[in-house]
């Protein structure tokens, strides 16, 4: 079986105790059943991964003791999604996803069709922490405060902005143009045409999805999907020369 | 409020009259709150979309005549997707995220560390059906017979592989190669060495997800919306050139 990562928020270093409570202390205990003996990697992007062996399990304590690193910290890359708040159970996939896929941090952004409120951020966040934990990140992106649209377009960060089936650009191109775009993403319904103004008067990139409507969450999963795709391209590229 | 689309199997004309029964009529009684007048797109694959009026309603039967085609038949073009069986909310998650981001049709494939057996077809059908609605298409995707690994590579047919966090090619590079590929998704656990050694002995195209863990269901969303962003990509291109 794998060894089940953890994520836990304190410095991580050899030789050094860790406590585990609560539910953490029950997902070990309970419902993956470890014992004394057994090895699980502790994480966070500070410290990286360390490999660490249960010592002594309590009611409502499970003593850890910290052995060697496995993984140095890694540059934390990825880009920033803002998105619409979106009922929970599509909220929740859309987490798990965008975490899957390397999304950096999430922004909530209300826009005049918004019409969620998001749940409450630390509920998320443990979605965050359980996704990061599946598929091997260091890092737990965070989700930021709710915000206008005018506030994100203030701010001055660039943004590829998907748009329902606007006749717009395409979002590899807008990718390959703006590394360092956030990718924003309207609610269902899209982004009323004032909003829409506003966008492209900012110099934001518009770019289109192609011929059917996308769902918020897929949309915002097809923007950082295709980020990856091209990020991995690259990476492919650069390998290549280097064989060359 | 949008007009709602309504999937119909049935041969669609000017002038016809259609029969929405069970469920479907329920649908449109009792959870859109339909009266008689109340106007609803039919479509299907063959016929393409039309606009209907709602004449009567009865217990169990609500009656429907076509008035105008609003959109003709168009020419149904996407990958497969051949997929691992997962379980069920994932899997429905993934249907709707398929159908929303163009597949063509989905196969479903065992292999050695299959773990999950599919659902009942019919059922699965639903979903499908209720995405084309939601995202306007005019085909709903069929979710082929179940079949062995073995029987994929032995139709010929050319595949793009996506198998966990190997050191492979490409995928955008993939899918700009190898246009009519079949898109392949291994279980969570990828596919065994034999598996592999069999997809690359048969020419598959193996393809990298990049550094991070992707859960089944991602990664077949991830290859499809790869595959998506091309296609817009090429339609920018030439629309470009169309206006050089």
């Amino acid at each position: 079986m794998r060894i089940p990562r953890l994520f836990v928020d304190l410095p991580l270093a050899a030789g050094s105790p860790i406590e585990v409570t609560d539910e953490r202390a029950h997902y070990l205990r309970n419902v993956l059943r470890l014992r004394p003996g057994a090895e699980v990697d502790l994480f966070n992007a500070g410290s990286g991964e360390w490999r660490a062996t249960m010592k002594a399990i309590q009611r409502r304590t499970i003593l850890l003791e910290i052995g060697t690193q496995t993984r140095k910290p890694e540059p934390v890359a990825g880009p920033v999604l803002y998105f619409s708040p979106i009922r929970r159970n599509r909220l929740e996939w859309m987490l798990e996803k965008a975490v899957e896929l390397g999304v950096q941090a999430l922004v909530p952004v209300i826009t005049e069709r918004s019409v969620v409120e998001l749940g409450r951020p630390d509920r998320l966040r443990g979605r965050l922490i359980e996704a990061a934990e599946q598929c091997e990140r260091l890092d737990v992106p965070e989700i930021g405060e709710t915000v206008a649209l005018e506030d994100v377009v203030e701010s001055g960060v660039p943004l590829i902005v998907g748009d329902e089936r606007r006749d717009d650009g395409s979002l590899l191109q807008a990718l390959e143009d703006l590394p360092d775009a956030g990718l924003l993403v309207g609610p269902e319904g899209g982004f009323a045409s004032g909003e829409r103004d506003l966008l492209i008067d900012s110099g934001a990139r518009m770019v289109s999805f192609g011929p059917l409507i996308l769902r918020s969450e897929t949309a915002a999963l097809h923007m950082l999907s295709a980020w990856r795709a091209l990020e991995s391209d690259l990476v492919e590229a650069e390998a290549d020369d280097g064989q060359a």
